[in-house]
């Protein structure tokens, strides 16, 4: 999964150019998403043969204000065109109206007395569930409608993940156990032909003893698998992830792909292909091992 | 404090009837963002008077994509001109880059290559802790740095808060007890003359036997209390918000104030008015009560 996260200020080197010949009278915001757009289109175009989605993180394109919201729709449909899923990562989380309205923005839309507005138009977005179970069900259910899926924040790969996530309950177990049991459970009703449910979960690749773990308590979840690279994660300590086949696992990377360049030299977008290459093939044939091993 | 949670097929009479005359040439989005503004500044144009602040539900209105955001904008810019701070209510959470994107987005903007792109210019904003401290240390710094605030989800007021927050830990408290003790501690550097911090919590009003527990764990936090009005809190139980001071709780409702107008008959605009006026004598009397007793 190509991570997509755009700071302004660091775009590459063409895309960037591009964006400061934009006309005079755009906006600082305007000029500042056209510049995000052709990067994302750019890195789009480098490395979609390698990877399955795209993962743009919804915060860097808010910054950009009512632009960013354009070039977020724009990044969406260029990702679609190049026959990739769009998993919006925007960690979102409350309840009942207000998760549906979330739900409305990143899938489908909503009929409007003026009209049907169109949503984002995302395959999978990724939830918070620290408000419990209504705040889950309004997400599953519009998933679910809209032949997308959802991916519950469930172990995720920051040090602060021990703060709360961690913590032993008196029962038996942590919060981020008791947090799978409840993915595993709204799981149940989505069942794909595959054996995967639509309702994943967010395990950060930066701890692979969990992984284990959580694959016994979500045996049919999709994983979303962050931390890869800049964060320290290596591929090569997921294979859990992939106890239900290739797609149970999605290992997502942003800055090592995007800023390959920097340290490989060369071109932005032979780096970042390389890169992205390098990360399909590392889980592949880690997932054809296990799988192999399994049967 | 009013809480703007605009569903587009439900606006006031005359805002509806505003949009609906918009061109032709408007997208549906663009029709309806244009009349949900139009509702928002009514609704405050009504209520102002009777409040502190409003509380823009941030799904709403991502719901209408870029429109949406210009129709956020502009509802922010009316209320502080009425003198109305402005309350994000998103409940973000993530960390390092991410995080500080979302602040930029909400408080101050962020400096580009392509200029300076403006922020929403929040006075607070609503975050959600469960990644733990590195998820909310972004947004305090950048609150900080901004002059602003943040709200943290603590205990919220919805019945699946019991899945999660109130889980009862091994050593002993809870999950938001121990969410409670991590907003002290990090309210303690940003402590104001009126004695209280810059980082408070939300804490719902549904569940008042955890308000005096809550102001226990968290002297100097400001409250933000949902839940009374249309989800069943009443604001006759929110005492223990108040001991550190009339400001020290947040009485926040949505559509008990938006629909007074169904159940009382008449104007929406005056129907709003009374129920906001009486919503903010309920809580200045209960605060006068609570203060005269505890000095």
């Amino acid at each position: 999964v190509l991570g997509l996260d755009p700071d302004p200020a660091a775009l590459w080197p063409r895309a960037d150019a591009g964006g400061a010949l934009a006309p005079e009278s755009d906006t600082p915001a305007q000029t500042a998403a056209s510049a995000v757009l052709a990067h994302c289109r750019a890195l789009i175009d480098a490395t979609a043969h390698a990877c399955v989605a795209v993962k743009p993180q919804l915060a860097r394109f808010e910054a950009l204000g009512a632009p960013g919201r354009a070039a977020l729709g724009a990044v969406a449909e260029h990702a679609r065109e190049r026959g990739l899923l769009v998993i919006a990562d925007g960690k979102r989380g409350d309840i009942d109206v207000t998760a549906a309205a979330y739900a409305s923005a990143l899938f489908g839309g909503i009929d409007t007395p003026f009209g049907h507005v169109d949503g984002l138009g995302a395959d999978l977005v990724t939830v918070n569930p620290l408000m419990g179970r209504d705040a889950l069900e309004p997400f599953v259910s519009a998933a679910r409608a809209a032949g997308s899926g959802v991916l519950v924040l469930v172990r995720t790969s920051n040090p602060g993940a021990a703060d709360f996530e961690d913590l032993e309950l008196s029962g038996a177990g942590t919060v981020w156990e008791r947090i799978a049991a409840l993915v595993d459970e709204l799981g149940g009703a989505g069942m794909g032909e595959a054996g995967l449910s639509d309702v994943g979960a967010v395990v950060g690749a930066t701890e692979p003893r969990h992984l284990a773990r959580a694959r016994e308590l979500m045996a049919s979840a999709t994983f979303l698998l962050p931390g890869v690279g800049a964060q320290g994660g290596r591929v090569e300590d997921l294979a859990p992830a992939f106890a239900p086949g290739r797609a149970g696992g999605l290992v997502t990377a942003s800055r090592s792909i995007a800023s390959a360049y920097k340290s490989s030299g060369g071109e932005p977008a032979a780096a970042a292909r390389a890169e992205a290459e390098r990360l399909r093939e590392a889980a592949w044939e880690l997932s054809d091992r296990f799988i192999s091993a399994a049967s």
